[in-house]
């Protein structure tokens, strides 16, 4: 039976899992083929956070511990903006301070001297733009030369509960759209020839996958797939939890690669 | 078992039912409890809609059936603009024309002289208005005095099938919210003073619907409500699945009450 | 010559202007034709506000005194959502809480006991509801009773040095669309039954008042209204300018009726 | 004195324009540094479109002529989405039937065999992303190997009467933002190594500009830039032209390039 998954959490056994809890989040560290999957899990994720929130905290922390410590950044914000559950990538990109260009003189009239380069980029999605994320990803990387890439994109996951209130992080890539079953190139340390962390959220659930668990066998395809349409499980409040998640994200990319500027001096500024 | 939905198709006996089919489309009628439910099922509704369009044709004529002959028509978009699938009645109320202030000088000059007056409301939700959308009707009604109400509302089927792809009418007014589970006081003939003709599309299956259809009993709470969220089912291009279907019905509106007008000049005009 | 503004800072003479000054921000009260116009001016509007926020407090502050000290308020976000600089009502109602449904056994679960009751409406404009805003305002406030009415309205400055940066509160109601030469009937305590008071910022300048202001003298149509069509005057950030203006104004109104929340409770619940 | 402006038409001697009339459209052809510049001014562009438009057939053949006869085309969207004057670029992106992964099976079982790819791109702009347009493009044309590009932005006129009823077809490329005064990093075929067709529509007159014009010389600082702002007139339903005009250029480029197809189908499959 296939369970559609982009959560380590729920794909690997449980033996290698180490756990961990602090500030009400539930903190699990999963090291397999070569990567490195941390996983947060809270009740929910809040509207309003500032310098001092704690799961900020944690996701700027070990993003931070993901990251080579110098150099530039691109962030990249997977997806398509156009679909609900899959705008998250997109979101987060609206809201990562891009610092590249602030330099030289704006640098010391603007006070911003010292900052980390940072570059962001949506590359859209191959029905919308006809190249694939990774061939976009692929030419900026070799244009601008990054340090490091951070991939940002909407998960799915196996269960209804974790939508909306787990963080994954990873230093593995990621394959856009795996979870949802409509997998791309991946894009990772191998295929973009610099590491790649990627970051996201589970905002769906394959129908599928939720009737197989139900069931314990697959279910009828048309019910869960009339027409083969592919029907996904979420919540009623998609958009809010997309609109939190990819804030929380974003202030974790801001804060884990300039530190030196508060949440607040990341809103005036983007 | 509770099985949640708005179709009659769904909820009556088959006996009741009187299918017929035109034009690739499944017209299905219901008498009961002294209201019509008329349903029209496609393969998909189109992007791009003209004054010919057969579908357009028939929710149009069937609009019309359920109408006054003459008087101002209120068109109330249902629903919450910012929850995606529920955005279908305030999108529809963008895209119908509000004929009511035109005329006079004003009706000479453009050339719109003759229309049928029809007056636009979205009157919002509980939660964002504090107000019933069923109050801020009541109001309206009193204030301008329609012949009759158009409310437009999106909908919750049983079977994920009909989503998308279903337009129900109905004299016997609406419930907003019924299908998801979230009940709000009745808009009807009986509580407005007019005629109220619903129209709607069905958007999302209820989780726990699909659940039980699929298990033949009620499913575990915590895989299709954790912490009391509650789960729905959904195409995952919902969000085009709903701007197809809200034009389709604010055409439909706007080609019933004045026929005299082409979907290219309600384009125009809106 | 016709100086078109919606500030009774540009319209009244200086000797009926107290001025003083708190916090960076230039207070200016006017009191004529039995109203009282407060105006808050700031070198310009925060993307982050927290409860703190001096501008906030003083926006809370003034608001509060205009109100009545018990009861109900009605929230009324004025103008066209889908008209970039006239968005700022309705963009303020979607950040205003309602409370007014919250009691009995839902304040006591949500913990929101002893709520100042407030309902919101965006009453639209003419062009799409065939509607006059008064007429739903009427309608709802004889509905609901509240014991005022708050009504936020973008608003036409003379001098372009205003915009975005002017808080003006009064006491004496709304002509919504005054200042843009296309004037609607009166929203106030004579035409409502209840006191009305109304908040707004410039985000416009007609381009006619412009180049009257530019040349001494009425300018060239041609120039100022090709083929009738009406210019406006806007700083290119006004989608920024609008977006702060509309919460710190939300944030003005939820803190003035229920100061017993912080903006950060505010940004949760709505 | 300099006025800005984007438009060939109000920058080159008349003595070098050629005017034609078809169907309403004045059609002007500027030949100027090795480059054609081609107008085509309307009384309006309309909100419907199909595939027998005058407008439109004028646009699709003016741009299939300075296009190479064969090879894959990439559509660039210029500018920023998020101000709303500005967004005219990244909406046509939108528009744009990406079609250069339709091959193979897929095109089998669409029945969209034999159609000349496209690529599309919205670059963004530098304060949001980091990177010049340029880069992004120079980076993407390197990786895809385009025939042309053609390359979409709003523009700056100096004549209001121009906003929103005049598109200019080039094939000198384009410098983004010049006539907005924020003039960045050139795209043409020699930046970029392959022919770059520049599409616009005038969206804004620089508040400078238009105080130049009324008074004949430099207007006054803290009048038409306070505080260093730079104020653009506009007119009021600019988020109408903007949609419009997207609507009518995107359907441009799909026509130049895939004739097979009818607008109706572009709708579809967008």
């Amino acid at each position: 039976m296939n369970f559609r998954t982009d959560l380590a959490l729920e794909s690997t056994e449980p033996a290698k899992q180490v756990r961990t809890e602090q500030d009400g989040c539930v903190l699990t560290r999963i090291d397999e083929d070569g990567g490195t999957y941390v996983t947060m899990e809270v009740q929910a994720i809040s509207d309003h956070i500032d310098s001092n929130d704690s799961l900020l905290k944690l996701v700027a922390s070990e993003l931070e511990a993901l990251l080579p410590k110098e150099g530039m950044i691109l962030a990249a914000g997977l997806g398509n903006r156009s679909v609900t559950p899959d705008a998250l990538g997109p979101l987060v990109a609206e809201e990562v301070l891009a610092t590249r260009y602030i330099k030289g003189e704006l640098a010391r009239v603007t006070g911003l001297e010292g900052l980390r380069p940072v570059a962001v980029i949506s590359p859209g999605v191959l029905g919308c733009t006809g190249m694939e994320a990774f061939e976009v990803l692929r030419a900026v990387v070799g244009e601008i030369k990054p340090a490091a890439v951070v991939a940002v994109d909407a998960l799915a996951a196996r269960s209804p509960s974790r939508l909306g209130c787990t963080v994954q992080l990873s230093s593995a890539g990621i394959s856009p759209g795996s979870g949802v079953g409509n997998s791309r190139p991946r894009i990772d340390r191998k295929t973009l020839g610099v590491p790649v962390v990627s970051m996201g959220i589970p905002t769906v659930v394959d129908a599928a996958t939720l009737a197989a668990d139900l069931l314990g066998r697959e279910g009828p395809q048309d019910k869960i797939a009339p027409r083969g349409a592919s029907m996904m499980v979420t919540p009623r409040e998609v958009d809010l939890i997309i609109k939190r998640g990819a804030r929380l994200i974003a202030m974790g990319i801001n804060r884990a690669v300039n530190p030196s500027l508060s949440v607040e001096e990341f809103e005036e500024l983007t």
